[in-house]
């Protein structure tokens, strides 16, 4: 906790080092006179308290308004993205009083255009600060340099993108949890055997960052293991199960050497309801984050293992860092790096409440 | 963070609202005449910033001195139990303003009577609270009753104790975590391969509640996947290289059929630099802790998986849920269990600068 958030007063520090309000004043501002003694005793209490002005009465009384724009994919209610919005509300939440408002637009994480139609509009409105999930690059690139040239700061989360000016990143390291995917598969697989890597279909022109950063992770981990195995592709669609099925059983059928597969981003449970459909348990299945579908087939034994980056931290501590840098001119770490969770069945239980 | 730490003073909230600081007063503590306009208003604002009445003042103006004892093994830099007193440390240094005062005292983890001995005093002096780590089952319970005997709360941590009337926990599930290790392991070994179960020779006649707790997990894990492995057993001395080495050796010379090992504490760098030592390889080694010795050996290769349990979290939330009891009425929830983090070569980088 921060401690310009601990509640002393003036009038405390006045109490507790004897003195008068107007002492601590005169001390704090270094103006007026100060005997030495009362100096020394009133410094000592600062120094014991740890005292820093106090900047959110300041900001309360300055009645400036500020305006962020959060800019993520939509979700429904379970899926990967709530928890990301959960920690923007959650901090919104603990800003209350500072005369801040979130505006929250969403875009379809299958489809770049409705990225670029939300850009497009943004800079007619009053904005202070943006918090953008950084899936289609190109996109945000062209947002960002938009951003630089009216000065209006911005934070990355989801996958990085280096080179630009971003005020901070809050995310993984999307190449290392794609290398962590391939240990976790490569340890529970014969060493000749195929791995099948599942892609959803985008509607849009431009792939996701963070998918393609896993895929070369992953594929770069089986290289220096000196895998010998067959990699075998297939394309899936989001919301068509007969299609996926199809596709799917052909791919089996004729590759049945296949023990092991993933997919680069949350819905593995669709392969994950294929393989407890037909019965499959001998193919082993890892993929990302830990959004219910994922979870409830993890702990049934159908997903081997899940990896997982704390999103609600991530938009959490995006919209803190906004509000630090601009009410309170603090400044984060230009990368901050969530840790890599591995999820077992066995261990699913304690992070479930256990978010941020 | 609390809402209560948050600094909105009875001032501000009558800026917001327009009213006098004796409107917001007279509303909060619902006493004398408030119209009712002004009254919506107040409690509007109220609302918004979720306002507690200022305890931490409150707390400030008594006076009133809290004494807290922690009571922990001692410790070298860099070896496990520091975690749980870094935690300790900086909880204190957050609630430096409330005059409270933490006196830590060590006992030795290897030696059940070096806890006695702490304990026997304990009483003589003033104490508000404890926070004991619960090593040593017996003493725990006998010192718990002395506690409640003069209605002193107290908190555990490590491992739970149940039947006992501490405030909370605050630690992991070791039978769980032991759970844990034995998926680690089985999932890298053979089926029909043996596992070495490695334990540390303490003086006292006491076993460590958290060990036992998680053999049993382990060893019942086995049991239910149907291990057909045997199982081998070896103690070691805790600084005594040329001991364990040739122990160690007499027995891997022995079981050629040895894959795996565990430990079920944070020694397992003794396992470890053995294995590294001899070249062995194909030995895979689960062990417990995020402590230097066992993350070098991690990032090198030799050990296999890391089991650990946010120990500075620990430490850190025993404090300020004494503090939440005493000051400010709070009651945390009796157990709340830490996530158990599952970590290999390829994740530790980004949970070493992750503590909390």
């Amino acid at each position: 906790m921060d401690k310009e958030f601990s509640n002393i007063r003036i009038v405390d520090i006045a109490k507790m080092a004897g003195v008068s309000v107007g002492t601590v004043d005169r001390v704090i501002h270094n103006r007026g006179r100060v005997s030495e003694e009362n100096r020394k005793k009133v410094q000592a209490i600062l120094e014991m308290v740890n005292y820093q002005p106090n900047l959110m009465a300041r900001s309360l009384a300055s009645k400036k308004q500020y305006h962020f724009i959060a800019i993520t994919p939509s979700f429904a209610q379970g899926e990967y993205w709530e928890a990301i919005s959960e920690g923007i509300d959650k901090a919104a939440s603990e800003m209350g009083a500072y005369n801040i408002t979130i505006t929250k637009l969403f875009f379809d994480q299958y489809d770049n255009k409705t990225f670029d139609d939300i850009v497009r509009n943004l800079l007619d409105k009053k904005v202070d600060g943006v918090l953008i999930a950084t899936l289609f690059t190109d996109s945000v690139i062209r947002l960002s340099r938009e951003l630089d040239r009216f000065e209006i700061p911005y934070i990355y989360v989801d996958s990085n993108i280096e080179g630009q000016h971003q005020l901070a990143y809050f995310g993984t390291e999307s190449y290392d949890a794609g290398v962590i995917a391939a240990r976790l598969l490569t340890d529970r697989i014969s060493p000749a055997s195929d791995i099948l890597m599942a892609r959803i279909i985008h509607s849009g022109k431009n792939d996701s960052n963070q998918g393609r950063n896993r895929r070369e992770g992953f594929c770069r981990y089986l290289k220096e293991m000196r895998f010998t195995g067959s990699l075998h592709e297939v394309e899936l669609k989001i919301n068509d199960s007969v299609y996926n099925f199809t596709k799917l059983d052909e791919i089996f059928e004729s590759n049945p050497n296949i023990e092991g597969a993933v997919i680069f981003n949350s819905t593995c449970y669709i392969l994950g309801n294929y393989l407890k459909a037909r019965a499959m348990q001998s193919v082993k299945l890892v993929g990302y984050d830990l959004i219910e579908r994922n979870t409830q087939l993890l702990s049934e034994g159908v997903i081997t293992a899940l990896v997982a980056q704390r999103p609600e931290r991530q938009g959490y501590e995006g919209i803190k860092s906004l509000c630090n840098h601009l009410l309170f001119k603090q400044h984060s770490e230009m990368v901050n790096l969530m840790p890599i969770d591995i999820l077992l069945k066995e261990n699913l239980k304690y992070y479930l409440n256990n978010k941020l």
